[in-house]
């Protein structure tokens, strides 16, 4: 039995290539669905990817049982890296998965990034435009969106 | 039968509150482990937060089993946005679930954003302080996680 077994996967993918231990990885946590490894590249130290078994871009092209794992795994890397000391305010962390490269993806084979946040310069960095509450605009899109729901339900 | 029961819950979160329906919202889809609605200060047109109905404020607070619907839901969230449009690389969404203040968490009960990101201007911005490949010091972080890992498994 291979934990290593890929369903769908492109040759030319190195997410897959890594998946398939083709490219050497700072491997972690493995299980049917998911395989998680150090990024290379880390915006902190600990910065660790957790990825589907599965290749497909964005999360809407992975099928529910290989996302069903990530956050599962996700919490036991949280622990595994110390962060989830309790009532200590200067340990946090993000969970971040980037679909499309209007939405920074780089890599695309969905990834979500578990990104330590224990300081100010290291980790992820946010811009938040966030507008202030605007409930006639609100009304008209959930409107419109619950009529959508409806006809798909 | 009542969907909008709630497990654990805190009498005084804004969120416990939404899901019990003691605060309107702009619903979307909900589940038996799962709430989804408008965020009220939108990065952008379309923002929905995606919360477990079990009070906790931190990833690692929350059972597997409410998580578990997440991303799933995520997935239908998307295309009810139509955020999934082939071929349209303007056209992309982000992801995120922040944990602890430090990270940029405001209320503590654990939320993921999904966030639309069609231009530059709305959306979630990303800073990135990404660190050159350094694969002395990754190799002697991945030995040390490898060895606790070991131990608890």
């Amino acid at each position: 039995m291979s934990k290593t077994a890929i369903a769908a996967h492109d040759a030319s993918c190195i997410f897959c290539k890594i998946i398939k231990g083709e490219i050497p990885s700072f491997k972690l946590y493995e299980t049917a669905h998911v395989y998680t490894f150090l990024d290379i590249q880390p915006t902190a130290p600990g910065h660790t990817l957790i990825i589907p078994k599965y290749h497909g871009a964005k999360l809407t092209d992975i099928p529910d049982e290989y996302l069903q794992d990530v956050l599962p795994v996700t919490k036991k890397l949280v622990k595994l890296l110390q962060l989830d000391v309790e009532g200590q305010d200067g340990i946090g962390y993000n969970l971040l998965q980037n679909n499309g490269k209007i939405a920074h993806q780089e890599v695309p084979h969905v990834h979500f990034h578990l990104i330590p946040k224990k300081d100010a310069k290291t980790g992820l960095g946010v811009e938040w435009p966030a507008a202030e509450p605007d409930f006639e605009t609100l009304g008209k899109l959930h409107e419109e969106l619950v009529a959508k729901l409806e006809k798909t339900e």
